[in-house]
């Protein structure tokens, strides 16, 4: 397929429904008068708008639906869908796309054979490292390609007053992205506190937003009551966070979008489908990622895989389609697709049957770009770089010495499975006044290193839960959301060398024992993304992972584990490049 | 009240949810920080998002409400609202405010205490009078008050090629009135062989509101199959012509958003019912009332009255009324409406119970603007004008001469009720070869005088169905689309002088038998719209109607009968100031 690919196959968004020519084709094609490209007969259409099966074909005419009924078309190219259902692209509306650790074109390589046509991605991480000029090569980096990548405007950049991040996104920056055609809104509100607290320069994001008519996600983990609706009051229109019930169901009343996440690092699914299944939700839902891993999504395929666990669970399947499509397309304002119908973008996922919702053939703006589990998408191989993000000063060993004031010190608990932590106190071990190993006590020395500006500026902590028996650490520039260097190990020596083995790539996840680089993942595109095929990033993750298990660390992913530590928007203790942060009384704690 | 009704009580649609100062406050009103200025207590609200009823407090600050729930909130005014229930405002998505012959200010007050709390107007009307100048006349005429008047921009000014308009709205007219705060999208597309012959003056329009990102309205009475298909691929959303199941069904499947029409001259509700009924539209229909004159809006009552009988038909209440406020505030993008929920405009219609719902209150904004009937908006009187539009040249007896080539004719035939006409063929009576009146035959001459530049353009035809028995003219400057003046009658004396009965007073209604001027009603805005209270219109209405009855007139509109027989767009023969013209073979007729 690659020499075929056309150079604009893929539109951008702001190129509307058609110039004239095409929208002139398209009203010939629709009365019949001339035929279309393709013509999709013998189908069962799901329909979005009564959420009923109804038989019919569906006619395109350059990448845009003409017709979709039991009229009687003629095109170019017809296929015969042998009864199956045709539903309209799914639309993950909340991921991060650099949680994947993969370009837009290897994300796309996983996800479309399983029916996704566009993420609406919040990318603060790169945000975090490279501002407004980090999201515009993002956004290069995944034009024309069969799945629409949208993006919001980070919010948060830098998360919290507190965070050492590469760059600052403030309200100018917002404006500025707001006017970029793949832009769809103000990404999560992630700084509850400031909007509580009426900050202005929190406020002011949202204003711009609300200026622009665009749409402004929330983040409002556990937040119910009066909390929740001044945080509603202020704009916020969508969450993702929803752990509970109650929280879910309060959310959805005030007019929140539900989203549903079950991604990589959280699992709400399980816990809210009840209420998807009561009806409590009215229409207010729909289901998203928000982090999920390169070998998950290889794993378990993508929205597919939500959409089959709901149906199996009793909700009807034309009903969850649509809350994958037409619903978050609606809220988005991305009035060109969400629907099989005419006038829309002809993004089409075809299933065999409407239980195991098992994907035959993706269509992206009326080309076939999946057959089978086959991704018929470009195979070039992606040129836009992001290098030379990881600036370091001259490290040594000293740089890794603890020294606490007391032998009880805060120790950071990780609590396996989720991205809160706990706040523990214990008795450490000291030689000398330096804090030292002991094999008796899961605990170990983390470090976060603000590597934008090289400026020196390191952080010292001590962590619980990773496990080490004795020896090796583990380095990783991505921690969110600053993405500074965070390492986490039993000694110096082996967290300055993870730390090295890391900046010499550019970054990346490194495993480093008794002197020895273990295994290493480069993440040379910003620190964040690897240029390699997702196949081999699959592999890079497993070896690294491996090899952290070799160490003695328990946890089922350690690097996505390390990767939140460093977060100061999430209880309870959290270390950044200036310290532990105790996140519930917004204070530093000195150890 | 008018002395202390505020001067930005309203404001504009382009200043969003708040300022930075209201913002701020909202949060803090909403977490309970501080008291609100009004707090709605002991309520059943209605949740559009759950479609159902909660008990709950409604707490409201700077117009906007900042908490919805059973959270304890203060505020400056506290009202008990005994139970009764709360409702967001309701919007009547499709309506031609020229039809209601008020000025924006007149209609809010006929309509406000009814629930209605924002309309979305066609004012196609003005626009084939004075273009672009009189949608901005009307948007001023409708500042600051309680009711939100949208306009779209009218898409088909003039209707056809066949008319002789006051103005042209073309691509760059649209485009510039794209940019108008209140204008949200583009007016339905009425022209639909130029949709259907692909013609590039119109979709340029088309594709000027799909660049705009904005709502583009249809128009499609009787259209279905492949005509349709095209018709939706072209881009339009929304459709308020259904008079069949059939028709509405198919436009709710593909997407349209079926706007169920019930005004003074069509009735579409008793027919469409049904559907609702079974759920074959899903949620995509709402309640309009397209054309209404001001009698019958202060006799009936405007959405409220539909609302009561869908619910009697056993529509839920609930449903009923997300469908005339969360729906079409969705659909034409109108975020800041439509919900009783934090972060919404206060635009509340409190009723006494779901099943008459009889409106108690309505609230614009947080502030009360009608009680048990009462309307509590502004007094003053609008100062907004646009006189003088009515340009005729020196005009005698003979204009009004017919003289057929044959006895037997094609007549244009109206049918009570209806806007569609009949292509009758009657022998007619002659005198010297000249037409003249029967009182065996009800046919009426009907003239057509170009109105805007004087150019002596006059369309004569024969018309039957308006009953007089021997005397007498009926004249019209509403005469849709292009508002020349019509005017029918059985002899040129009459109706000459009818005409100039309505020239010297810049356009209205009048009525005149036997060279007397019997009554008239005034219309100097435009010679569309009155100056006068909605009282007044109303006498005034029933004055020229009672008149028309007192020549013999049977029909229960006459003068919305005439206004409608000079509007080429609908089937089958009408009269434009260029003569008789077939629609449905698109030619003109020799008489």
């Amino acid at each position: 397929m690659s020499t075929t690919w056309p150079a604009d196959a893929y539109r951008e968004m702001s190129e509307t429904a058609a110039d004239l020519p095409k929208l002139q084709r398209r009203i010939r094609v629709g009365l019949g008068e001339e035929p279309g490209d393709l013509l999709l007969v013998n189908a069962q259409v799901v329909n979005v708008f009564t959420a009923r099966v109804e038989p019919a074909s569906v006619v395109i005419a350059d990448g845009w639906i003409a017709g979709v009924g039991q009229e009687n078309w003629s095109a170019k190219e017809v296929i015969d869908v042998g009864g199956r259902y045709v539903a309209p692209g799914w639309i993950d509306s909340h991921m991060h796309l650099e949680s994947t650790l993969l370009l837009p074109s290897e994300l796309s390589r996983l996800v479309v054979p399983h029916g996704t046509t566009a993420i609406i991605s919040d990318s603060h991480e790169i945000g975090n490292v490279l501002g407004v000029h980090g999201i515009d090569l993002l956004i290069k980096a995944s034009q024309n390609l069969p799945l629409d990548v949208f993006f919001m405007a980070s919010s948060c950049v830098p998360a919290t007053a507190w965070e050492d991040a590469g760059a600052i996104i403030g309200v100018e920056e917002i404006e500025e992205l707001l006017k970029r055609p793949r832009i769809l809104g103000l990404a999560e509100v992630m700084d509850m506190p400031a909007v509580w607290k009426a900050e202005p320069y929190m406020l002011e994001k949202i204003l711009a937003a609300q200026h622009a008519r665009r749409v402004i996600d929330g983040h409002a983990p556990s937040v119910v009551g009066k909390a929740l609706q001044a945080y509603v009051a202020a704009g916020m229109r969508a969450d993702h966070e929803s752990s509970s019930v109650e929280e879910a169901r309060q959310k959805a009343r005030l007019g929140m979008l539900v989203q549903v996440r079950d991604g990589s690092i959280a699992h709400n699914l399980d816990t809210l489908l009840p209420l998807i299944l009561d009806g409590e939700l009215g229409d207010r839902w729909t289901l998203v990622t928000d982090d999920i891993l390169p070998d998950d999504l290889r794993r378990w395929g993508h929205l597919d895989r939500l959409l089959r666990q709901i149906v199996k669970a009793g909700v009807r399947p034309e009903v969850a389609i649509r809350q994958v499509s037409w619903v978050p397309a609606q809220h988005y304002g991305l009035t060109d697709r969400g629907a099989v119908a005419p006038g829309y973008r002809a993004d089409l996922v075809i299933v065999d049957d409407l239980s195991e919702l098992h994907v035959w053939q993706v269509y992206k703006n009326g080309r076939l770009v999946a057959h089978e589990g086959k991704y018929l998408g470009p195979e070039e191989v992606q040129t836009v770089r992001a290098e030379n993000t990881v600036h370091l000063p001259r490290l040594d060993e000293n740089a890794f010495r603890l020294r606490p004031t007391a032998s009880t010190c805060p120790v950071i608990g990780v609590i396996p499975g989720q991205l809160i932590t706990r706040r523990e106190h214990r008795c450490v071990r000291l030689q000398n006044g330096e804090w030292v190993f002991s094999p008796d006590e899961d605990v170990a020395l983390i470090a976060s290193i603000e590597r934008h500006r090289a400026s020196g500026r390191i952080g010292l902590g001590l962590v619980s839960g990773f496990g080490f028996r004795r020896h090796g650490a583990l380095a990783s520039s991505v921690a969110h959301d600053s993405h500074n260097i965070i390492v986490t190990g039993t000694n110096p020596s082996d967290m300055l060398q993870a730390v090295q083995a890391i900046a010499e790539v550019g970054g990346g996840f490194a495993v480093v024992s008794e002197g020895r680089l273990v295994e290493r993942l480069p993440l040379p595109f910003a620190g964040l993304l690897s240029l390699e095929r997702a196949e081999t990033v699959c592999e890079q993750l497993h070896a690294v992972r491996r090899a952290a298990q070799s160490l003695g660390c328990t946890l089922a992913c350690p690097f996505g584990a390390l990767s939140f530590l460093a977060l100061p928007v999430i209880p309870e203790l959290k270390l950044t490049a200036r310290g532990v942060f105790d996140v519930v009384r917004q204070e530093w704690l000195q150890l």
